[in-house]
């Protein structure tokens, strides 16, 4: 039974006020799709925008989570809220991110100022990227100017995730294999701060010296030329540097057009999301749901109906195309 | 202007009869999205199911290109019709994946039994996924009995890509840090192979353990203990144990229901996708087209509206809602 607007509207002043015990419950109604999160984030959404949100992303193995961590314990030292989601698309059949978190959090045990939170399973219809983005705005309502989102770098849905940032920082580390160059096409493109993490192995040098070349040919966008910062996460050296460099980023776009693009470039791509889900949950219900939806799938897999075929009998029964 | 009947008719039978620039031509329409495509598919897909997907994918480094190469040139020597398809989401930006294709093809080049693509972009509303998937069932179509999917295996796309395949490879190296265990927990559950590629490297000897020891977690699906091969692909070494491997897969396979559970679950997700976007083009064509979605889009990131609103007024607008 869905709650009543009273309810909701508390729900929502506790999230305004960062209750843990609020947000976490609202995080779960967002992962499972409950229809009172939609009333709760509606509610939420004037509360929102002004949280600075960085994306931080890499291969597997280059420290983002010590990285993430250093610079989330620099913001709390500077009195500011912060807010961490972790996004681990590499086990959708696990739930083995819970644990990931409970072992994280330790370190900021009794610190109501942070909140760290893992994403790994999604929907039968939704995306990773749309519950991350719902959690982000969340977490902005509840008032953390900082929030870090940490994901793999490869693959669309990350690159769906990155394009929620305000600023992208991409990490690398020496000594990932000579095919590294495979992941650098895309990853030049989305990244707006290069780091070059774990600087005290050997190859530091030379890994930033491939980089640079690369970077030079990058077009820059309103100015920006994408900086290298070096860190060693695990010894906490460059972290405030790096934490520099994005404050300069987005001063450097506080000024500009490209920050609201941005938004309304990312905006367009979740409304189309919510729309897709919104149509298909129509559909289906109105076709008999996921039984039917099964029943034509086995009849595909064998051959007995073909595809376009079962999509247009989906569509004439639920009464979305006459 | 859509093609006549006849001419997709005769366009069909090209691609039956294995017409190298029939087949490519149907490609770019697929990749375009064009009406054409969907009625040649739906003429062609009672003359598909024939093809055994084979789904290899793993980290960026682990020699999957060259790996691929050396099993359809394995097949070929055995008559066998083969298509390859590598998939690179890590690169939707940029047009690389064409040079890389001209250069895998000079191998093969005047093979009429061998065909090569590589899919790297997306469109404004399809996956990545969707389009391989369609690919494939042309390839298969068109009368290749094997049909090699390479993906670079991190990412909820990945995984929708490998879904597609009958066979699942994963490979990894020795050497590639130690966090690779962060890419296990999910592969492990997809994998029904799994290759130790340049297994004359240091550290193969304790990756195998380690895979093995992982392995001995994993529920069997059927009875089927997903084995470790070992190869060294540049020196062709391990390629036939490989591909014999894989053919007690399918064997193991053929005589169970698996297969069939297997290709019903793809052709769900399948028909999700296509209804999803199917809605997405009718919505968006009433309610103004892209440029309206654009300027809700902006209307949201300034926060005079919320998601919500914004996409309850595009499905009044499209009819689709009353």
């Amino acid at each position: 039974m869905p709650l009543t607007v009273d309810a909701v509207e508390k729900w929502a002043e506790e999230v305004r006020g960062g209750s843990v015990r609020a947000v976490s419950r609202a995080i779960s109604a967002i992962e499972n799709h409950e229809p009172d999160a939609e009333e709760l984030l509606r509610r939420l959404f004037p509360a929102t925008g002004g949280a600075y949100l960085t994306g931080v992303t890499g291969a597997p193995g280059t420290g983002k989570s010590t990285l993430v961590d250093r610079l989330a314990a620099h913001y709390r030292k500077r009195q500011e809220q912060v807010g961490v989601i972790a996004v681990d698309p590499t086990s959708p059949f696990t739930g083995g991110a819970i644990l990931g978190d409970r072992i994280r959090m330790q370190g900021h045990a009794g610190d109501s100022g942070m909140f760290i939170r893992s994403m790994a399973t999604r929907g039968f219809l939704g995306g990773l990227a749309r519950t991350t983005a719902e959690v982000a705005l969340l977490l902005d309502a509840a008032g953390k100017k900082q929030i870090l989102i940490e994901t793999v770098g490869v693959g669309q849905d990350e690159v769906d995730i990155v394009r929620l940032a305000d600023c992208v920082l991409v990490v690398m580390v020496p000594g990932l294999g000579d095919d590294i160059q495979n992941m650098k096409a895309g990853l030049m493109e989305i990244g707006d701060i290069f780091v070059l993490n774990k600087a005290d192995r050997e190859g530091a040098e030379r890994l930033e010296q491939q980089l640079l070349a690369m970077l030079s040919l990058v077009t820059p966008r309103d100015s920006w030329h994408p900086p290298v910062v070096r860190t060693v996460a695990t010894e906490n050296k460059g972290v405030e540097e790096l934490a520099e460099t994005i404050g300069r980023f987005r001063a450097h776009f506080d000024s500009s057009q490209e920050r609201m693009r941005k938004r309304a470039e990312h905006w367009k791509q979740r409304l189309i999301e919510m729309l897709g889900s919104r149509l298909l949950e129509r559909a289906l219900r109105g076709a008999g749901g996921e039984a039917r939806l099964t029943e034509l799938a086995r009849a595909v897999a064998e051959r007995k109906i073909d595809p376009f075929a079962a999509v247009g009998e989906i569509l004439s029964q639920s009464g979305l195309e006459s």
